[in-house]
């Protein structure tokens, strides 16, 4: 239904149990740096896959698929600055293109529900507060900047269980990178993320922060390629995996 | 000690409870395609730090050491070909050079013998018999060839704690690939190792084989680069890290 584009919505919710990837395609020049980034950053920019060059089919992640257009919505960069927003991107393709597949927390989220844990924004459905940290990943050439970071509220009696079950899960940004206090990462107002929204924290719920699949766009972006493409937000990659295909605990 | 060529024998059984790392320089054309490679097969190639270009420090593994120096003894090829070994390698440096510094399995051993699980080749000081399997890596690029295997024999009430020791290192190998029937893996004769000898295996004992970092060598010099540095074998480079700080159990 993506590819024939008669779903082009997020896919929050969607394909419960299957792993779902961040997407960021660059020209081969610039693929060293990059993937030498996630190498460095790997709690951030967990690699799933990353194609031959050319070659639009993620053969471990998904066979069939098309990178071209099994995506519901992409975002095109050139030097930094969206250009557009589209649905397919063969007119964009290049034969350099190399596309890298992160792994994204809806893998461990599915781990925690599943545990009896409560998240706010699956239960009502909005984009959970995101935070640009000031941490600073490891650079790798031109891709440097800071972690940016996801927040859960969480339970105080649960904080322990959910830093154990979202540690088997280091390839969809494993353990918690704090827990507690977000002026010791930089954060001086929890109401005001960087992205997405704070709806609530509870007087007994802490918040705990994870590395986000966010911090990549982010210094791919900022390192201005000449062409990226990328998912667009909330728009992930589907790929043939379970879940538990992941799970290194 | 090495620096100044004081030492420059191998480093089995040196520096114990330090991580020891095997090392791959290539020119930066090639790098790509090798870290590519390395994070298809991660088993084989457990990566634990990449340099930046031309840069000789490994600044995670060791702040203070030279990787043109700090090796007890190189191999230097050309187009594949072994041209020479040396003690110091600053006449070949190039600034386009990338180093790649990949786990070994001197940390899990390490675990192992505090176990109490007895390798007769440490006992006695012997290369441990390696095998070309016939199970392919994932190819990146010109990087392609069989998984290389090392075996020791463990015994069999031991089997399953071996399992779950290695599993806990897997930036030094990690989990064996396969136990029990060397036929199944394309090893016809235990006794005819492609590299290192079989001095003994015990009626009791089950033949474990893990993914050896011979795999990587092998690989990269069928890729004929223009020009390609490694550590001769046994001769690895000695980090600052403890075994416990790759503990990732």
């Amino acid at each position: 239904m993506i590819r024939t584009g008669e779903w082009t919505g997020h896919t929050t919710g969607i394909a419960q149990g299957y792993v779902q990837a961040n997407l960021v395609i660059l020209p081969k020049a610039w693929a060293f740096d990059f993937l030498l980034f996630c190498q460095r950053n790997p709690l951030a920019c967990p690699v799933l896959e990353v194609t031959n060059t050319g070659q639009p089919c993620p053969t471990a992640l998904a066979p069939d698929a098309d990178l071209r257009t099994d995506l519901p919505l992409y975002r095109i960069f050139r030097k930094g600055a969206l250009i557009e927003e589209v649905t397919d991107i063969r007119q964009y393709w290049r034969k350099d293109f190399v596309s890298f597949l992160l792994g994204c927390s809806t893998t461990f989220e599915a781990a925690l529900l599943k545990a009896g844990i409560q998240l706010d924004h699956i239960e009502k459905g909005y984009n959970p507060p995101v935070y640009i940290s000031n941490q600073p990943c490891d650079p790798a050439g031109k891709f440097k900047g800071p972690l940016v970071v996801s927040m859960f509220p969480i339970a105080s009696e649960k904080v322990a269980q959910v830093v154990r079950i979202s540690s088997r899960y280091p390839k969809a940004h494993g353990a918690p990178v704090h827990i507690g206090n977000p002026q010791a990462i930089g954060i001086s107002d929890l109401s005001q993320p960087d992205f997405g929204e704070l709806r609530a924290i509870g007087e007994d719920q802490i918040p705990v922060f994870w590395a986000c699949g966010v911090t990549p766009q982010v210094v791919a972006r900022q390192a201005r390629p000449a062409l990226m493409v990328t998912h667009a937000p909330g728009h992930m990659f589907l790929s043939n995996w379970r879940d538990q295909d992941i799970d290194e605990g």
